[in-house]
């Protein structure tokens, strides 16, 4: 069951300019910083109300982020919803037609398994499913 | 001040297709659709707890919405705030070097007054703020 938007990813091409723009729209500072090194993005995360703003800035040209910048430009990357069972949401979805990009839930930013869902078999858009992880020492790690 | 995400508007090329597609992936039916003639626009509402997927299908050749798909491609068009205060938000972002496309909040589907920022002030992000209209025959139309 996909149980709330947890977040909507954003790309940025310099995380510093894009926090102090989204601090102003927001009216508040990014709650936290993270790196995914498996990703190579660095990204920032401010809150309003249930869902997350998560600002993604490329760490390296090989990375989704810098491609999608090179492509289309800054903007929305990806939208991610919160999802109750996330191996049980990847089995309906993909009986269901959809591309899943990986096909076993991996470690995402936030201490999230993920899943993402080829754009091309979701309208355009780029889905994440995301779980969060109990022990993060113990899964998907 | 910016209370939730209200909704995320995508664009698509045919509702009745795009319904179905969104209905299996959020394992949910729309449960409102709204033609809004002064946009142009065919819209669906599906909603993920407290936030709202519209879908938007234009119905002319000039809608925003057509021009967008023409340019872009099926996809996320854009972000909705939820506001408390439509008016003071308008006037706090203009004062902060966000370009509104609207100089006066305008009537928008779903009973809300809204106000867009344009993406170039806005990371490539198109933004709506919007606020529900507590008399809709009086305000707004």
């Amino acid at each position: 069951m996909l149980t709330n938007v947890e977040h909507i990813g954003i790309a940025v091409k310099d995380l510093t300019i894009s926090d102090e723009l989204f601090a102003k729209l927001l009216n508040a500072k990014p709650y936290k910083k993270e790196e995914v090194a498996s990703e190579a993005v660095l990204t920032s995360f401010f809150k309003v109300n249930q869902t997350k703003i998560e600002l993604l800035q490329a760490t390296s040209a090989e990375s989704a982020i810098a491609k999608f910048i090179d492509k289309k430009g800054e903007g929305i990357h990806h939208l991610a919803f919160e999802v109750d069972d996330i191996f049980a949401e990847m089995k309906r979805l993909e009986g269901d037609g959809f591309i899943l990009l990986n096909k076993e839930p991996k470690k995402g930013a936030d201490n999230k398994l993920v899943c993402f869902v080829h754009p091309k078999s979701s309208n355009g858009v780029l889905i994440e499913l995301c779980q969060e992880m109990k022990n993060p020492s113990t899964e998907g790690g």
